[in-house]
């Protein structure tokens, strides 16, 4: 067998992965843990949420970008775990179990493996999920990296907080961070060398590999009364667009509200020659909230008014979005099978 | 666009896919289903267990196989439904929710992924999973076709049946075919044509494709008292050696049990010069349900004896398993990572 540091996944078996997975997966206490056919969690009310999402290489990160910056195992980890908490909070709930499907190539070194369970559970750790126990899952073999979980929560209020509740009149708003994922991916993406890097473009990057749900938003939002509420994760118009159909309304956002976000990122974007505002816009993976009220008074800790929703309009689409009272001239957001 | 039965998934967007699958997955319903970030979940009694499992093409199933058989998305779709409703069988459960992440190339035809949510619908449907919802999930893309579902459930009495409860004394016995999978693979992966297969070897290769875990039998035997129970996914040797193990115990197997079940591959077996006794033994994939009661007089329904649980031995290993009183020479079962 070759040493520690050379060791891939071809040689240990399923067990002896596991041996070495298994302890980094750190959370709360499942009233039944890893180790049997299925773990046993507390649902407190008698009802729970539950999400599942899937990060697969090459399409939702790379192990080497074309900035030539590398991706660890701790990044894919976090962000996986990341995703699927985003979910949880955009329901009003907080997490109480996350199981993990993890897909691997023979080659894939042991340690990066371990490096994606310690990222997963430093997530988990340090972004407040702390009643979320990590409850193993599967093993397979193929000839991609994919990471795929579920994760279950319970409801901060008596009703989940869903995205078709959206009234004229409500406020609409967002908690976290708009278009810094998309300026990290673009960074990551572009030919510039990655040791070239401003410390500035470097917190964009960081918030590409590690985004951060504002966990405590969530059921905050609930117990504000938000009337709509859904995770961004494909960009800000796309999703508004889909609370904005759900619910049968026009949201109409300001976009005097995001010159702040957009200036944060003019100097990566002046570099890169893109539009800020396009990623402030059209960015995924921010995994920050948008959520409606129904006054401007009640926006709870961590949210900030982008716009206001309106009354379906005449013609086709009855509903949809507007950009300061007009068509936005892009929508663009991320779609998995987009040509 | 091409024609309707030449559509592929990178001719639809993701809403466009998810257009065409949502309505063929269906179960029972859940309280808030498909649609928003997260679905909503019943959970009786205050708890609930969970477990996901991944298949993966080419490692889990091929599209095209050997023998010439190619293999449907319904039978890809039907076998993510088994095993996992089979996790929750064999922890005494119901099962009560289902969400899938389904990794798809870009050139994946829609009929074949319609067929997979026809499948896994039919496999809920059909195995008696009748409180099941099935509640979506998430959609990407990759270079195999990979499907991981995460499935619910609601046990049928107080406490899950562990694996870690067999004690000396204790009948085993299990619920399900033996062997018939491991038969049907080893079909499948034959150079003899498929064309050529006897009525007899269309049945194991059924077998294979569309497993059928007895949904009936975990709960029965949860209620009769079982003190330990597993899913049988790897083999009957190796899961059986988990179990013996996990229970600090000795699992002695009587191989006259199992002469019918090895009768019943024989053709096969010999066709393919193999061993029948070995698929009986070490055959994955059959998702029948190995379980330990009191006394044989409490086996329940669709259970039968096929060995005994004794006192741990002395020396090494103390806990494992014995065929016929004696050391197995094979106990080799399904590990994805091995060499």
């Amino acid at each position: 067998m070759p040493a520690a540091d050379l060791l891939t996944v071809g040689n240990l078996g399923e067990s002896g992965l596991l041996a070495r997975i298994l302890p980094r997966l750190q959370g709360a206490s499942a009233l039944l843990g890893p180790g049997d056919d299925a773990a046993l969690i507390a649902a407190p009310g008698g009802k729970f949420v539950i999400t599942v999402d899937t990060l697969v290489e090459n399409q939702d990160f790379r192990l080497r970008w074309p900035s030539g910056f590398q991706s660890s195992g701790f990044d894919v980890g976090w962000k996986s775990a990341a995703q699927n908490l985003s979910d949880i909070n955009a329901m009003g709930a907080i997490a109480t179990s996350a199981v993990i499907s993890l897909t691997l190539p023979h080659t894939t070194p042991i340690s990066w493996v371990e490096d994606l369970a310690d990222g997963f559970s430093a997530a988990v750790r340090e972004l407040g999920a702390t009643f979320c126990a990590i409850c193993g899952g599967d093993l397979g073999r193929g000839s991609e990296v994919s990471i795929t979980a579920a994760v279950t929560g319970t409801l901060a209020t008596d009703h989940p907080v869903l995205r078709s509740g959206a009234r004229p009149g409500d406020v609409v708003a967002v908690s976290g961070a708009l278009g810094v994922a998309a300026a990290g991916l673009a960074l990551l993406d572009s030919s510039i060398s990655h040791l070239g890097w401003t410390a500035d473009e470097q917190v964009l990057v960081f918030g590409q590999r590690r985004p951060a749900p504002p966990l405590a938003a969530g059921p905050g939002a609930a117990r504000a009364g938000a009337t709509a509420m859904m995770d961004l994760s494909d960009g800000l118009l796309k999703d508004g667009r889909r609370m904005a159909i759900s619910s049968g309304v026009v949201i109409d956002f300001d976009s005097r509200t995001m010159e702040a976000d957009a200036q944060r990122l003019s100097p990566a974007a002046a570099r890169l020659r893109k539009d800020p505002l396009e990623w402030v816009l059209g960015g995924g993976e921010d995994h920050g909230l948008l959520a409606t009220f129904p006054s401007a008074d009640d926006l709870p800790e961590g949210f900030r008014a982008v716009g206001m929703v309106k009354e379906p309009v005449g013609g086709k689409p009855r509903s949809g979005i507007l950009l300061d009272g007009k068509m936005p001239q892009t929508d663009k957001g991320f779609d998995h099978f987009e040509g």
